[in-house]
């Protein structure tokens, strides 16, 4: 690991909010959203309790209530600020938190200066990956929480609608393949370990559901009829008056814009769809008369797809694989604790930072969450 | 089918009820669950519904509201009663209910008699699994509704705590194995089809987790560390203020007792755990240094298990089977919409009908409920 | 006091559940309303506990467990069933609760055979009061748990609708005016002592407001229309899409009916409106170019007025008389604690027992609440 | 009315905010208050829409879109943000809201060098007194604001704890006295019209309650005890788990601080108690044997209390005086709306703007809330 690889990434999550007001840091519109601010600071925290205060000698740390405020949900840490209540601290204040960024930079670069060992080189290569996964959370985050801004204001210039492929069916065969991580390089510990999985031959979809698909369903009342929806899904969309994706704004009569990071926009048809819920990825892909990929069907066709605008739901349940262990300790509970109630993702999105994700990546939330840059990738037999 | 077939399951349904007094058929102590009287009303329209209108030339229905009032949950068949009030339908009356159930039966035996084709017993048999089904929620639901009643009546003579083997470690060869069903005699759709799925080598326990067990879980402090719990686990202990299975009771300094239906009992430490959670299931095995097997490893280990007492939880999500295909129309609801959100549960319970499980079986509820005869079977490896 | 005057009044609870099933009894369709058998219950658990324990020697109560289960808000008195809880109770059964009733008559007719004090009497007749009270919501609280079952069952034959004077305004005059209860007989601590209140000159209407006029109101707009409500009141219609009283029923095109506890019947234009909250009898008053009486002017205007057909709305609050002294103990607890958040209503209505009212009586109920036979008297000036 | 007269007032809204950083302006902690930022803007929306764009001749607003971010609660002028989604306006930036008040002020200053007519004076009084009204909201809903923010930051200088006169008891006459506003100057319309009110003879205290009285209650049990309470109270007492009053920090072993606008402070027992509700000053006095004064009791003693220092909480409902009558149009929206379910408050506090209150004031608030500086005086007989 060297200063310039640690710095590169440290910095793009500055180079992120270039275009913010003080007030746009501050805000967290949502429990399941976190302020800006928040995201600077937590990310900093990681490397100050999980590297600095256990592997460099006579680091104090930059002040005594950080521990508390920019803990994420480490038990093992110890108390931490209320998750729905991030948003109510105003002090520090965002240029504390910078500050707070460049000091523990510094200490990290006199660490980096004495040729860590290996171990302490594996937890900074976490701490970037988390860091990078804050990133994407950062720019989803913000999307939320300035979307209720009746301004609605541009902050990001940030390309979230991209060109596709010619819709095409790939075949795929079946039989035992190998699924999961075993290469070099970094990887998380819910990729591991490679095993066997048997799959039977299914079709995978060249390309992701445009909006212009999607736009079809929704005009030809799929929100209305409940034979495409699970049953939690029909009382999601039920419960929440649910009747087009999150950000779609129905200006008159199906003339629809969306709000995006750089502004309000037309509703582009070519597009693939983004921010919808599992739910609606699931009861799209009945309407289609098709289904969802599981994550292992999309792990073996991943090679023949172009991927990475948008995640993708699978039909697989976000659950261990075999031989599963958490590491001791506060680590641990980095992904095992949430293999419950969450579905698989596959892919990577246009928020994903560069390198970030991989073929063996598993994404997860809950079938009701959109904030993120979700899509569809549909499949067959 | 013949009529002694059909009258046998039937006519256990009444039987079950013989203690009841006619204020017990009534109510409804949570939206999760429903009144004997609506269980008794509810299994007969099906056989109504489904049978009788389809297939029996000029049968008239008993009472034209009780489509409305006595559909579950089928989207194709039209409006119904809100689950969390069933409680409040005084009318019908316990009687004309029970007067409902003499009046189907009479129409099904006229059917019966002019032996009905492939097609027709095929709906009858998987209403009379409907109704076994219902039998075993009419006595869970009823033990929920009686449970906060100060003078805890007896009202069933059920055995709901039975002996057990000893304990020993079964190893299971890992492979190829075919799981789901494909032989003669009714099967649900989600059984189906048979196919291939790679295992590798465990062990699984040969007894369920005993009461005397978990005790200790619960006096060595399991509900009060994180540490073993998965995240919403965590949340659902900490909001609810869990502490101790369903239905037991600390009398004084962890003396504890439980409500059965046959009234309150001293907790009997060799039978096995009942009416908990998956959360808890979950946890207790991460303390006991185990695992939970998935819902593949259970079928393939069932011929060397004894089974029969508790559901046992899997940590398998309930997700549909390869080629699964709903059945088209309202019969087509029975299973496939629930394929989200809940665990897998194997085996079978004292309150199960006799004859109505097999190892290929998939029961499945949310991972915090714990109103059925719920247990944990531990795996390793 | 005498065994007949005594009898009279608990048998008339008696004689008005003469046409309930033993279903009806039991259900509690909201926490605000309690069952039948709560109500014949408590009632007889206040002569039980208040005058038998206290003052028959040799006295056993019926059941150790029912002074839990029959106790409704008296913290002296000890804990009790949650009241949420009430419909969950199937025992005592029905019939044992008209045990306990005869049981508790046989001891009163015991005590009462040896001239109690006047002391005694005095709580007697507290407790007959209270009877007649919950006579009063014995049938209100009926109609609300039975009017959620689609089949609408008559079950009591009450005449809810009577007819009205014409239309007129009386004037009344202003100054100092003697307000409160200061004759012989019964009356509540909360309309003592007798004391002056200074008032101007106001005219007050002949006639409640019937359903004919509040048709209008309705018709005109006025449940869209902010200006007419009170802040709270105008809350209360958005949050609960309120848009007619309770019991209404918009068959098409403003055709009503309402449901009575003798069955649906069509709308009676002439009847006066009834089961509107206090928010919708300001609104009504205000869009009307009136206004509610004071209770002190509804007082002094009760001479010259025809009232017990609804209980009628004031714009007092419900708060102490000068002097105003809580009894010590348990009965303390009747009237005092409640004098916070809701409004004073005056008169009767068709559901209150006769001779139970008089004009110094006061009534109250929250703003928002309107299972009463609640209806609306307008003044001026 | 003066440019001086105007700008004194609106420069003190400015002066207030002088230690805040720009992320203090931005959060709402509860639906109950407001963004600082949004006083600022909301207090000079009311000049621009109330006055300018009816009386200033060619007037352009300054944002097409403030009318609807800075509206409060005025149905008449239509549309607005809602009240719980203030704190996620990050835009109109602090420093535009800044810009907006001095436009505004500019403006004003065109409208006033034009002698305005009397009726464009009293709307601009209005404004004024609206401001200083809003000058207290700004800091109350500061310190709730900043309150939950671990770091307890001090951001404005005021004394909230001063010293009072000796304990004595004042008797005051009953009779008939004159109650409401009928002078000189700026008054409300809810102070209006003077008109008689009987009292009888009562005896008030000469000094508000203090720290060290109310930590009596606290100590003898006050909040375990439901006798004091009235129902209501004591249902807020449970579910909110209340046992001291807002701000109060049990350091340990009941040694008390506060939290001030000033940062944490011990408790000082002299001063008078802040920060209690209707139902804890109901409680206490209850406790203390004595009782709240009526808001007309209040108004005819006030010439003998020293006040200013606490909100008085008075046994009276907020409820309109005889002949009252709304402004036309969004001004009559000012007051009267919300005369239900409060209670009247009378005095002034430390955070009341000089000048600003009279004895004839009356401020109310609903029975729950306490993030005002409210206090309790004591009245018998």
């Amino acid at each position: 690991m060297t200063e310039d690889e640690f710095l590169k990434i440290r910095n793009r999550t500055e180079y992120l909010c270039e275009n913010l007001e003080t007030e746009d840091f501050i805000i967290q519109a949502a429990e399941h959203v976190s302020p800006a601010k928040w995201h600077l600071a937590h990310t900093t925290w990681f490397f100050e309790t999980f590297v600095l205060k256990n592997h460099l000698p006579d680091y104090r740390e930059f002040h005594p209530d950080f521990g508390y405020f920019f803990n994420s949900y480490y038990n093992a840490v110890g108390q931490r600020t209320q998750k729905n209540q991030r948003g109510l601290m105003t002090r520090p204040s965002v240029e504390e938190v910078f500050d707070y960024r460049g000091f523990v930079n510094e200490q990290m670069r006199r660490l980096l200066a004495n040729s860590p060992s290996n171990d302490i080189n594996e937890l900074i290569y976490l701490g970037l990956n988390h860091e990078q996964q804050h990133q994407e959370l950062l720019l989803t985050d913000l999307k939320y929480n300035l979307w209720l801004n009746p301004l609605s204001p541009a902050v990001i210039n940030i390309k979230e609608y991209g060109p596709q492929p010619e819709e095409s069916w790939e075949d795929i065969s079946g039989g035992l393949h190998e699924i999961g991580f075993d290469g070099a390089g970094f990887s998380y510990d819910n990729e591991r370990k490679k095993h066997q999985v048997y799959i039977e031959d299914f079709a995978i979809s060249s390309r992701l559901v445009t909006n212009g698909d999607y736009l079809k369903f929704i005009l030809q009342g799929g929100y209305q009829q409940p034979e495409w929806w699970h049953a939690d899904g029909w009382d999601w969309v039920q419960a929440n008056k649910i009747n087009q994706p999150l950000y779609w704004i129905n200006r008159t009569h199906n003339q629809f814009q969306y709000y995006t990071l750089d502004g309000v926009k037309d509703l582009d048809p070519q597009a693939p769809v983004a921010h919808i819920s599992f739910y609606e990825a699931a009861a799209y892909a009945e309407w289609a008369g098709c289904r969802l990929p599981t994550e292992f069907e999309w792990e073996v066709a991943a090679e023949k797809l172009e991927w990475g605008l948008r995640w993708e739901w699978t039909n697989s349940a976000y659950l261990p694989y075999p031989h599963f262990e958490k590491a001791p300790g506060a680590i641990g509970e980095y992904n095992g604790k949430f293999m419950i109630n969450q579905m698989v993702l596959r892919g990577g999105s246009v928020a994903t930072a560069e390198g970030h994700s991989r073929k063996t990546y598993r994404n997860f939330f809950y079938p009701h969450q959109r904030w993120q840059f979700t899509g569809i990738r549909l499949a067959k037999k």
